[in-house]
């Protein structure tokens, strides 16, 4: 996510250059084609206005489509971080570490497995390998089962839901309790399966392939729409419109799949440290310092 | 579902081959009237400006109507999924098989049914003959009473509500978690009814039939509205917009029925066979490979 | 709900059959007057442009807001559904009929109940009489008292919970289970409240009224506006923007009244059949066929 | 709200007089004084089109979000309802007034209590004074308590939890049946703020000033812009579309604050009037007629 | 929140003074530079309707996206409200003071600890120091611990659990009701959430940048386009359109950020006053009186 007004960060400009240059060149080649007089083209003004009404029809659809899957993206991570309070929060308060078959630490265990759990989200989403604080956060069985499993945020709420069953076991929890925290492990397997929907299941073809064509196409044919209006001013006026469908179609895509591992994600290493930290904090140990923006972007 | 980012497949392109050459030929036919001056045509072009944005609105309708059901569609198959884990989790956990009068291979019974109970309501929604799955992970006389009911997806519920009634009579679940997984199951005949609400309510006629019937109309007048402006380019320009409009209202129909085992499908075969692996892995039997896209489309 | 992808029933068409040869005719008129010098007319192109822009805007709201409406109304007679077949099974289920005290008729007429319901509800929907399933489906006595009360769902309703009262007073149900079955009705309840509350709650009167008025203004001047640029050609030409747009406030007010007991009804007809097949088949009971389209519509 | 298809109270018609006139006599005088030379004007054809299409997207918005309002306020009135009843019907069949401490009245009493609930809730959003029915279904403490409180309903709600109280210390409901009646106060609650929220949150002031000035200087501008083509018949072309952008910003008002006491209201008196028919039905007590529309607007 | 159907605050109309002085500098610059013929220009007139439209595009995405934001930023709001009241109603009513280990003050100390947060989190949004309700509401140890931590409305919140478990040691409260509170602070946890989600991801950076910048640019190249048509009048007709743009970016900007502490802000002062009078009459103490608006906005 990018955090300031104005970024200045070299990655959210690239996508655009080439695009852009190609746009001005081919802007300019027609016009300089046009005042060379290497061809003559009749007006079709109007034409054109029909033809980009149709277009932000198209462009329409899809942004608000990527927007809403952006904005249901960050909801559900929301939710992660409410129900990863409200585990620790339970894990910390009803089990009750004085009962004669206890094991002090496994309260702050379960803490230890949510920590893992939402870093190993992280890196699912992103389909990257496995993130260190499995092995930080896990014991030495676990992290192996975690990092071997096909899923491994499944794996770990696995891990969790068997520590669980221990409390029981051990008598450090009773029913009552018990059921209370697995509905909240329920609710973050809601949220998780919300977000890999999102993550498996892109735009539809038709929403990502179709406005792109139709955008390049109008592109191509604006400069000879525009000459006999504009003359030497055509690759202005030209390329400001065609920037403008060219950058709406961008919004779209970046914002249709807010899992990719670029800029425009929903800043998940960010918000994963949060949780890191308050759940740190409520077991009483160190805890890291959150993450900062690299170069106004925030990960 | 087209997985590609530019599908290649010819069934994703042919449905579009028809009306494209159609199109062109009247498009091109038109042109070639006017000029061998076969008739004469006063210039209409604001009034077909008018008409388009009209047709636009209908499409606007149509296309958005058409999404908003394909991705409630993926949401509640999203609710399968979840929901599918949370039956398979239930059965491994709360039912416990050391009681004196348990049967062992009740709780991995129930994961089966569930398991077939995907697929089942895959192929009822598809309109298609009973999966194999149904003879392989239910026993005979269940699988028979499924394959014979009027609705196998309700008939496999309804046996895994018998299994949980038999762990009932067995002493191996106790109340409260019986109604845990009651509710879980509820929970699953909530999204089976929100699929076939989706599979037995088609968008009203008045969305189907008019952006259909308005946007041909449109292509048929474009080239006598175009042809003063344009000339021999005529064909190009009216065309690329006819093409545009006729695409709005394909796509508007390809959503619009997410279940009608054509390319554009919710991937539910891809969905079900992920769930059987997931659950399958949690009874510790082997599982059959992932399904993978077929030609660039997963069904 | 209209069925067929063209429908050839004369009732779809009827509604449109008088605005359409009022138009054809009024845009003729207009037409041979102009040709015969009746008058003349300034060209008012570019205001009728901006004129039809707002018209589609008014347009836009009443078909949305209709669309809506129907897809609501469908979706809770979807949970009317869902529900209906969770009564049963409860009733079913939940009710032990081996009590010393127990009445072994209680469960098939609680579903029985269920199934007078959803009938009831239907005709109160549609402001019709008491359906012929009040008689066949209830006991004479609560059937007299339903067909006498102002509302008929609501007194099935309320029938359904002294049944479930005598069943715990014949202590056949345990409180548990009660309150199960008692929270199934009361999401009866609100889906039949979500129901009456469209019924009895029209669009907003500007939303039915102005689009309508000012499309039928806008379909009188649109001759004048394009007589100069189609000539003879005008009352096609004109005829087909001013159809478009009658047919537009025709989706919209089909829509947003979907009780209306015309042919683009919510099908509760054939739903009311489709539970009460589900229902008596689960008591072993005798079922009528389902409801098919008659002339392509299914009510 | 108002029920007629076409409504001919002059209530609906007056806050649309004066605007009419206005801008006819603009109209008109502006095309007088085009006519008589007074002044030239250049052309302003395209210039219109823009601003009218910018406009139409203020519009669109402020109209948009007010339905959603008019409509979210509907929703909670209809939630009121349905819980109203359930109240009723808990208090009817939860209570057991054969205990030995039991006060027969009770049951009664929290019926009572809640239609003077819905009632208190009407008239303050509307800011009126409390309503009779205070005095005529609440004790006389009560009463005078419920007129003293600040907020009404809260009040009136409180005292509905006292004799919930009072129900459980004279032993005459169980804490199963306590916590099922407290939940739904609960629901009651939730809906209340919901209303109050709308209440007290107008649109943003943007929403509500900016569309209203700008439709303001569109039909002062207007008839400059449309003279040069529509000559005498300015005045009506201007009207015409003026109109339709005035009476576009005064449904979005209108709809924008249901608790307002005018015409375009959400009907509470005649929600309320129906809640206490079917609440004083249950208890067996005679109960007024409903209320119907005066002048086709049912308040 | 601006509660005055016209704001005279000059707080509201200060942010627009440079850009339109900026604007109408530009506007008649170019005016007077083409008056003088320091040089000539083609006419734009078809292209910069095209490029309205595509402006208007954007600017409705983003005003849209700003609106949701900004009501569900109020709905949260109204939730915190609400279950605040809960929190309160049930510290009353649920906790026994007449058992034998009772602390009488317990109840009315968990009802100040829910005013405290309230206001803790109103000043956590807007960033800005500890509110003085911290330590007028809260005892000494709670205070210090609750502006010590990195987030004041999470520690509030967890002391309120603090209590909650006192109460439960004591056995002032049984474990049925501990769970009913227990659950109303975590609907307190998961609207706190929604609210700290809406302030830490601003409008993805293209909602915020590429409407702004495109309106700018629009503003720039108006007078050009309409010179030819408008003369002298350049600057009124220029500026009117170009100031509609300005105003639209400056309306999603205001409503996308509702917690900048800015006049267009959620009334957060105001609600969680009320809170705090309605909680304080609850326990019978001494309220303030509520917030009035100060130069017609509402803090």
């Amino acid at each position: 996510m990018i955090t300031s007004r104005l970024p200045r960060s070299a990655s959210v400009w690239r996508p655009l250059l080439v695009p852009t240059i190609m746009l001005l060149t081919w802007d300019v080649g027609v016009t300089v084609a046009f005042q060379l007089h290497w061809f003559e083209f009749p007006g079709i003004t109007i034409q054109y206005t029909l033809y980009g009404t149709a277009i932000a029809l198209f462009l329409g659809f899809m942004v608000n489509a990527g927007y809403a899957r952006w904005w249901e993206a960050r909801t559900l991570w929301g939710s992660i971080v409410n129900h990863s309070r409200n585990v620790a929060r339970e894990a910390t308060t009803l089990l009750d570490p004085t009962v004669p078959n206890a094991r002090r630490e496994l309260g702050p265990d379960m803490v230890r497995a949510q920590i893992a759990y939402v870093h190993s989200l992280r890196t699912s989403l992103r389909q990257q390998d496995p993130p260190p604080e499995i092995d930080r956060y896990l014991s030495r069985d676990a992290a192996v089962r975690v990092k071997n499993a096909s899923s491994g945020p499944t794996a770990t709420l696995t891990h969790l839901g068997r520590l669980l069953a221990e409390a029981r076991r051990r008598g450090m929890i009773d029913d009552f309790a018990r059921v209370q925290v697995e509905s909240t492990l329920s609710v973050l397997t809601d949220a998780q399966g919300g977000l890999e929907r999102i993550k498996k299941t892109p735009l539809p073809v038709q929403y990502r392939l179709l406005p792109s064509f139709f955008a390049r196409t109008f592109c191509i044919i604006l400069p000879f729409a525009v000459y006999q209006d504009l003359q030497w001013w055509t690759p202005i006026g030209s390329g400001l419109v065609g920037m403008m469908f060219l950058l709406a179609v961008q919004v779209g895509k970046d914002l249709a799949d807010p899992f990719s591992d670029d800029v425009h994600d929903v800043p998940m290493t960010a918000i994963s440290r949060t949780i890191e930290i308050d759940l740190l904090e409520m077991i009483g140990a160190d805890a890291p310092g959150p993450v900062n923006p690299v170069g106004q972007v925030l990960w």
